[in-house]
């Protein structure tokens, strides 16, 4: 008796080998789809600011070579025996997920993100089959277990709708959290991959937004987004002018700010989730929560059939992100860019554009 | 035609005259009971770690003479025509507020503590009646509109239930707020004035009760005051074994802590409420709040109705306050030995002790 070694296959990514290393092309082993699996070709990857953190060590833990990329979209191109839910040729995507332990109170909740022992996520988690660690959406094809697949509504342009399996869910998943729709009044805090996704999802929700941004020439693009109103961040009379009004605030921006100066925003039991995440820690004042009994509260990602009613939901009312189209090998350049927030609002990388062996 | 001055009596109270200055007694003023005025002779007044900020100025805008003291209990001397809701020699108490704009959408949800054009505190607000600014329950008498006069309970020592005016709501109004009850597993972090009534309160809402405190000797007090568990917080080893175990954690700690080794010990979708106030800000790192959609919040003493439903449900349980009572001219020393924490929690003033006149 002997134990195979797991079937593999090989295919072309995009990897950092290092902290300080650029991204270039790498020749990555992908199982072969077990009874349970989808193999997905893979058309379009968009880029995240958790890619730069990754691939350049600026969050704890990054394990070599990194290949990044969760927000995937492409085409079923194969299925396992038991495959029930997608079929060759299936219009799909996957999200900063690819399995959990499904047993645990978060997971049975259909909250997998907050998967107790540990959600293991689209890249830089421990894999299976062989695989020391998972490699990420930068890649031909990527092989998932059907459950973390996602259905991208026919409709919706592949490419435009990548940035909805991160930036879409991340801020989907706390306005649905705490209730906006009608007659909610929601402020969006920031323009860019994760606010402009914000403003158009609350604006479709019924809600009425307004977008603070510290950019007088980014009033114009928020208002063409949706956003009812905007409110020049810097503008500290105007901030005055808006004290209470808020229901809810969805703050998306990652640099330090004044977070007290939106806690005042916020009327009676109001909440601010932030979705962008700070490196260093956020200074609260409590005079500013307690006056009103106002919460401050956190949100990562969204559970997956949360993120499958928010695909629904984006079919429904056409929405998809603002992209720029990159080829593979721009990825370096394109990090430049996102740091300098010189983007509208999303770049995509076209896969169609990766070098056909590394 | 003149303008009659409003009718005033004089009675003595204890004043700071200034931020530096010890407090010593004084001879106020207070209108004559109006038609809905309800006149309570003071038995007992509780000292709280407010009085000590607002008479030394270590918060903003105190007004002098500064006659402190917002946990006033007493009887009924003199009630006004209208007045239907009290007699004389009822017993009676006093909190935090002596009357709210009540139009705002917070005081008629019975939340005049959020009072949206500002509530009038029981002391330094503004005042009516020709006087300047409220004087509090460091005297021998106060006159407050029956509404904001709340019932004590027959049966309920008025000494030791002076304390649930404030430290008592202050705790009471966050867990009821949140739900707290029978499976619900509650930390309280800090046992002094607001820590051992949120233990007290909490254990008869039938919660399982952790205490947290820096003092290994006031383990076996926290569990004398019921709590089930006592955790020693500078122990590393046994915080970290209560990681992701609790639905609501109270924080009554006033003096700089690390509050992210408390967001950690929070199960999904967890809240910790602040209600000591650090003078300077909280560092949050948003980590510990996003990993398990953690949220923060603050939360101001109650309202009048649910601070009535606090006393009542005192009464049901026998619940009060554990206290040192003290006289008049002990005040100041009371205050030294509250910043130094040595009390065991309250002190209260014997007004009987207040001299006949100032």
């Amino acid at each position: 008796m002997y134990f195979e070694e797991p079937a593999m296959f090989a295919c072309t990514g995009y990897a950092a080998t290092a902290a300080d290393a650029r991204l270039a092309p790498f020749s990555l082993d992908r199982r072969d789809p077990g009874p349970r699996d989808v193999r997905i070709d893979i058309t379009h990857c968009g880029v995240c600011h958790s890619d730069i953190h990754t691939a350049r060590s600026e969050w704890p833990g990054t394990l070599y070579p990194c290949v990044p990329g969760h927000e995937i979209v492409g085409r079923v191109a194969e299925v396992g025996a038991e495959v029930t839910k997608y079929k060759v040729g299936d219009q799909v995507g996957v999200g900063c997920m690819v399995d959990s332990c499904r047993e645990c109170e978060s997971c049975r909740a259909g909250l997998e993100q907050y998967c107790e022992p540990g959600a293991r996520f689209t890249y830089n988690s421990p894999d299976i089959g062989g695989l020391s660690h998972t490699f990420g959406g930068y890649a031909q094809a990527v092989v998932v277990d059907q459950d973390f697949v996602l259905r991208i509504p026919e409709g919706l342009d592949l490419a435009a709708a990548a940035p909805l399996l991160c930036a879409g869910i991340t801020t989907w998943s706390p306005l649905r959290h705490w209730g906006i729709g009608p007659g909610k009044r929601v402020g969006v805090v920031g323009l860019g991959g994760l606010g402009h996704m914000g403003v158009k999802l609350a604006v479709a929700m019924g809600a009425e937004v307004t977008l603070f941004t510290t950019s007088a020439n980014k009033a114009e693009d928020g208002r063409r987004l949706g956003a009812h109103r905007v409110v020049i961040s810097r503008d500290a009379d105007a901030m005055k002018a808006e004290a209470g009004r808020f229901d809810f605030i969805l703050d998306c921006v990652s640099a330090q700010h004044d977070i007290n100066a939106y806690f005042a925003l916020l009327r009676l039991d109001g909440a601010l989730v932030q979705v962008g995440l700070p490196e260093k820690p956020i200074e609260v004042q409590m005079f500013s929560l307690v006056g009103k009994r106002r919460t401050f509260a956190g949100s990562l990602i969204g559970g997956i059939a949360e993120t499958q009613e928010m695909l629904d939901f984006c079919g429904e009312h056409g929405i998809t992100a603002d992209i720029e189209m990159i080829a593979m090998d721009e990825i370096n350049e394109a990090y430049e860019r996102m740091i300098a927030s010189d983007v509208k609002y999303r770049f995509v990388i076209d896969m169609a554009t990766m070098p056909k062996a590394a």
